[in-house]
């Protein structure tokens, strides 16, 4: 097993409880093994209080419940596939070692994307990929005292990250490259996301390409851009990652058009033995049959599973994903399940869409808010493709209805005659999600 | 159209969409029409602030926006299928009209199952179905300042008015026919929903039989049962609802099984012409393919759209319910969605459980909860027939994704397979329903 910060540990527990005679070995480069990267957002913005609980395993507890050796501070230089080999170098004591495999599953990851750009290594700017960028960044908050911080990427980490800071009492600005914050969402999510941002007093520079950083003593001070400078006491790179596949690349397996690693429904690449799986892999997406990337810990969590059994003699499939993502911009809710209009145009579906606002509990109720569905069907089968989900309390909960349907192929009127609760302090009579597909439904 | 208060106008309502030129006219033999009956417990808590707002439609606003004619305190007293006639008695001048139809729709409703006991019509002793009744309680909740409540019958109604009267600073107590509450849901639900009750405060006296209840200047002061007696300043009965079949049967229009009318999936009766929706049907259970008495408002608004538009010249269809409902117990939430465990097993399914406590949210979140999540499974199948979900926050949204499953007639496979939302404001890495659907699939 090459790689251990998430989908590596579950690869290889799943293939040692498959066959509990296997002898599994995880090299991880690092020093940090199972680390909950995904909630570092909260431990920034200090509702997680101890850092320390987002290491879900140390490599002693790994290997001690788990059952499998875990080597940290190992790097893997090489795969010989001819050999059945794996050249590792110990990055303690700099030795190289070779070791031999019958079946060896790749989980190498991704990398956050760079600027390439001078000062992107000052000791005031980070990326956030690894515990080391997390411990980096929560301890200059508290050594630094930062009053004014610029996020670089205005999508999934970047506007949690916004929110963090902005918890924390930092004067927030994200600088984005579109007009609109989350350039894979519907336009008008997009719109409100800006919105409650502002709202938020979160500053946000659309349309703005970063062309330099000014630095002064080993720190930066201002982000330039097309658009004029940003002051910042700290600047956070969350600019979306990308798959490590320059070792896979090497040794021959195959990367599909994405960039990242091709695999088979068994996580197998095209070479002998070899699997991959995680964020160094493309999956096929469920809706269009196409492979895309999806650097998501649910999809990761599930290749590494296949990938497991399938190299510990198993037979399991991963079918594909429909995706399903959410965040929180402060109190208001996103979801996004499927693929977006504009995915659906271009793979030559005929899109209709449906926009509707309803409310998330009877009126009379004081809980109750708004939420808005944005439903992408295609207008030759009626199923439903994508849809967005935004507002009030329970709209990111109602995603996971969507999601189902859009994997079983379901059509807005199927959609519309699903039983829904119905409970004042839960949802009103009509679901919004019945309401969005009774209204596609008159479109069609 | 014979009944005016939820199925009445939602069917009219239809009617009129449908065929613009239809002349409707709907009689109600009360006041009332279009009130949000199941947001009443809240109104007695104080959590709706003013009971008007409960109406959600006049007469006079129902008739100028919707298109049709409303009469109310007029009470159908005979249908005369031969003739196509309905005899009415407008109940102001106590005079009787024909009145003519080409169709006619029977939306006749429920009443609160009675316990038929001496001190059944005191003026302390209430009964929960129409806005009459609501206005009774709040009254005397105000008036009366009541200090201790009886509650009879430990059902969902029983439970939300407990939490309601608690709230207001009552001593409340359940009396309950069976040893645990919430008699259809799952042993492990209805023992946690006894736990939130007593933690609450709420006194539950399981396995008790009221006998008599005892009076004093009008005004009842002891429940009387066959485990002692229970002193009342308020006793609300909640025993259930039945079905107000009378007129249909003197009509001759068959009733079901279970003792409520019996309709095609047009919503049709066995008469010509003669269509009925609402609580006084009964409808197809989706999952067992029997009739089953559902009186939710749900179902109601459903076959109601059906009966309406078919009326009116349209074809719609009712294809029938899966059953999804819900409950809040004070912080505590329980969704049920399709069959329990021991229906299955008298329709004759081989059934396995499986029942998972999981994390709501990832366990560093500080709002992470708890939530239960009992399936019940043909194991021949392996769908999914039903499921209990109970615990924190989340709980009852994620029923919505178990009920299109089980409408879906997805296997427990097809669950562990779906993709969910995994963001930690939201939910951890794995749902606690594919955390369910894993384990299922273990003993399958």
């Amino acid at each position: 097993m090459i790689g251990g910060l998430a989908a590596g540990p579950s690869a290889a527990s799943k293939a040692v409880r498959t066959n509990p005679n296997a002898d599994v070995i995880m090299f991880e480069a690092g020093e940090t093994v199972s680390y909950g990267i995904c909630e570092t957002p909260y431990a920034a913005a200090g509702i997680v209080q101890e850092e320390e609980r987002l290491v879900i395993y140390t490599p002693e507890k790994l290997s001690a419940e788990k059952g499998f050796g875990v080597r940290i501070l190992h790097r893997a230089e090489k795969i010989v596939p001819s050999r059945h080999k794996i050249i590792v170098r110990d990055i303690g004591n700099h030795s190289v070692s070779e070791y031999e495999y019958d079946k060896l599953i790749v989980a190498t990851g991704a990398t956050p994307r760079r600027l390439n750009m001078e000062g992107e290594e000052a000791r005031n700017v980070f990326h956030l990929r690894s515990r080391e960028d997390a411990l980096g960044i929560l301890g200059f908050l508290k050594s630094g005292s930062p009053k004014s911080a610029v996020i670089i990427g205005g999508g999934y980490i970047g506007i949690e990250m916004s929110e963090a800071l902005s918890m924390r009492g930092l004067e927030v600005t994200i600088l984005h490259r579109r007009r609109l914050p989350m350039s894979h969402l519907e336009q008008e999510s997009r719109e409100r996301i800006l919105e409650e941002l502002l709202k938020r007093s979160v500053h946000f520079a659309g349309d703005t390409r970063v062309e330099a950083m000014l630095q002064k003593s080993g720190k930066v001070t201002h982000v330039m851009t097309d658009r004029g400078s940003f002051e910042a006491d700290i600047v956070l790179v969350c600019t979306g990652v990308e798959p490590n596949v320059e070792l896979a690349k090497a040794a021959g397996i195959r990367i599909g058009r994405t960039g990242a690693i091709s695999t088979d429904e068994r996580q197998q690449t095209n070479l002998d033995g070899i699997y991959a799986a995680g964020d160094c892999c493309e999956v096929k997406n469920i809706v269009t049959g196409k492979p895309i990337y999806l650097p998501l810990a649910t999809v990761a969590s599930r290749t590494a599973y296949v990938a497991g059994e399938n190299a510990a003699g198993g037979r399991a499939l991963f079918k594909g994903a429909v995706r399903a993502s959410a965040l929180k911009v402060f109190e208001m809710e996103v979801a996004q399940v499927g693929i977006s209009s504009e995915e659906a145009r271009a793979s030559g579906f005929q899109v209709v869409t449906e926009l509707i606002t309803a409310s998330s509990k009877p009126d009379v109720m004081p809980e109750s808010g708004k939420i808005s569905i944005k439903l992408v069907i295609d207008s030759r089968s009626k199923q439903l493709l994508g849809a967005n989900l935004y507002g009030s309390q329970g709209a990111v909960l109602r995603g996971n209805v969507l999601a189902a349907a859009i994997g079983q192929r379901m059509t807005v009127d199927d959609i519309s005659r699903l039983d829904m609760i119905y409970a004042p302090p839960f949802a009103p009579l009509w679901d919004p999600i019945l309401i969005a597909a009774n209204q596609a439904k008159k479109k069609l």
